[in-house]
């Protein structure tokens, strides 16, 4: 058990809630108090969330925030472009330095994903309540622990191949769009010294985030992002390694 | 371009075709014959295909045609259990000195599958004429140039996930069914010295063999698996490396 | 933390420390005693360690036995013809229904590997006190956690590449030898809903499992090889699954 | 055989060469002209090949040379931040559109390749004539072909782990270093429409792309990553998919 808990950094955008009322009807208390609750009924006392929000100075990711943060989760849609790119630069440093991140649905086009992926990151997509069900294709994963097989989102905004992303590490779960999509809805991937995990549930008009299986995922996700101990090289710059060490090594 | 073209067998269990009139309608000359004749379509030239069957001596697996096999392509069922473990054993052996293997469909749960997999290969199903819709997840991939995006297969028995299989090398295609279910539907694995993909569509009572993407496909697979000059090390013992030629080469 | 702790069967062939003076110099008590002592030292309550060798009846493999682990570590080499069929296609179910395995060094030529691994599973080797330098890949992964950077081994037999094995889900360590080869010396396989690491070091003629960093190493594969919930599927068989579930859920 | 040939583009920095008398008396044509020859010796008529250097206007990647390049080579060193940063976008737009891209040596550093990858890209070096052996650990890979097992390169600076990329899709060859490292030498990925190899000999002061199995190697990697025929989604943007196709589909 880790002497102290785990830093979680929920971070939302935060801009839908203000401007629809449609999805401030869904998440009154905003999509990213929703996350941050579902951390911290699942984790208890093994984690300590905050939220962050996009209206806040350096949108909430203070120096000392990131610096405090052993997990960070992304919920963005329409403001991906308002990010500065000095805080992406940060973020993505800091992933690469261990912290773990877990992109959650429409963030698949955010700066900070393209940035760690190296690719567009696009995808088929349609607004028509689709019914999804996502099936575990890892069961070994600690990402899949725990979670029904499958789970099922009664309604939802259809994601479909080609999503175009590396080769995930592993893919956790891949869903079934009843429009006739496939999708690869839980993928990790692993950058630098940080876990990165992408979930595609989470449009924000629909009340998804309140779904106990859904917010288990989650759980399961921050847990596995973090790790206790990081590597302790330091891969910020190439180090010379003078000859010699191996010889004189026992 | 080779000089000589590559040699292609295509092994059927040919049982439904001669116990089942439903199957027969479908597939009158069998279904080895419907996958010879796309290979012969497609490759043309560049392969010379034949087949064997499992009522045939050494189910038409002799040591000189399994020598003179570049890829062979494995459709079974029912006859699974009929199968001598002595050819298995040598397919796997020509596999992992570099021979090529498509295993289509039911043959999930052929010897020779399970052998190279290490694991139980079970999969869900379901015979209820669902759609199947095929998407390429690996845009770069031999296998799906060409391809359609995506493969629609009117009516075909499901296959659903957790398919148990060890994680592909490379992931190609996933199936949507429209009963709820995805499936990881073309698969590739390296085992020794030899190339493997597992491609699910073929239920014995549609006509999916005679569907042109679907021949494209299996041609595609075909040529994939080939390899024009195998790795020259030899696999089949471990040697002993002496002391001393990292000091005396160049 | 998980209510009664993890129980572990450390088994051991236990031939060379019967048969060769210089063996029993080195492990008194036997390899299989040294490397229990270890899980022991380093996982404390967490976990219960048992031992079990190849001369015992059914090699101490007892279904009661069986049923009761959630990790074994295997550690074989002049025996590997010796061990029963029958107890390996029982060692192999329970990996496949989600026991961790841990593969130790000539256990590479081991029925239980090659079963699960589909391939020969051979490799160069040379028995020459190279030095051995274990390098760290996978700076993420938890068998690698508070491991050093690198890991070395003064003097070891040689295992070089080609290591006939499928391509590793995550290769975690790769090794120097002095001689000139490098190795894969901890890969990763998942295999049905079990955990599968193997990890060269160890031969018998030399310390190894006394060595710190070894015994650390070891200590965080049998912790990551346990699941504490397994993937609930039944992957014994195939389930048919009916038509209509889909339209009737939620 | 396809009906044109596969065009291709050495790009070099070409700074070494102008400004070292020891990179000159090696390389008396430029790094570029070297490994431009190793293509077409080795590719004949299969490939036009022509340079592109960091002085030319646009370093000579114009939107008419990138638009006519099937597969680019990019060797950089002291020159990655000369590179404009609207050139890189375009060679990554390029990659993800289908490009081929072998990233050689010191090119791990490039803007290119750092923005592909997502990470940092570092690694440990040292400048100490150690002798290289680079070992083949994919037997079934293209670029892998007619490849000795292993190469040799007498002197070389070393490259070692960690180095600090995303998990390579393929890794085709790891090299030991007589100084005690390893490095992953050959490392294949995927990244949108496009292939990526980065193969890591080829230091500026040793005349090693003047080797025949280093040139082989070369050849194979710039066929592997030509596509003749490139995926046919356009993936630049998020294609909104109507409901209704799925019903309406054959």
């Amino acid at each position: 058990m880790p002497d102290h808990p785990l830093q979680v950094t929920v971070w939302g955008e935060n801009l839908h809630e203000q401007r629809h009322e449609k999805v401030r009807t869904v998440y009154p208390e905003g999509m990213h108090n929703a996350i941050a609750d579902a951390l911290r009924d699942g984790l208890g006392s093994r984690a300590e969330v905050r939220t962050a929000t996009l209206d806040q100075p350096q949108h909430g990711l203070t120096d000392e925030v990131l610096d405090n943060t052993d997990v960070m989760t992304w919920w963005g849609h329409i403001g991906h472009q308002m990010v500065a790119d000095e805080i992406v630069s940060k973020v993505q440093q800091r992933v690469l330095e261990g912290m773990g991140l877990i992109v959650l649905h429409s963030a698949h086009l955010s700066k900070i994903f393209q940035r760690l992926m190296g690719t567009r990151c696009t995808l088929r997509w349609r607004e028509a309540d689709d019914k999804e069900v996502i099936w575990t294709v890892a069961p070994t994963h600690p990402i899949a622990q725990g979670v029904p097989q499958p789970m099922i989102i009664p309604r939802h905004e259809m994601y479909g191949e080609f999503f175009d992303i590396p080769v995930p590490d592993e893919v956790v779960f891949i869903s079934n769009f009843s429009g006739g999509e496939v999708f690869r809805s839980g993928c990790c991937f692993h950058r630098g010294k940080g876990r990165v995990f992408y979930f595609s549930p989470g449009h924000e008009t629909y009340p998804i985030y309140f779904q106990p299986e859904i917010r288990k995922t989650l759980c399961n996700a921050v847990a596995w992002a973090h790790q206790p101990e990081l590597f302790s090289v330091d891969t910020s710059q190439c180090p010379m390694t003078p000859t010699g060490w191996f010889e004189q090594s026992a």
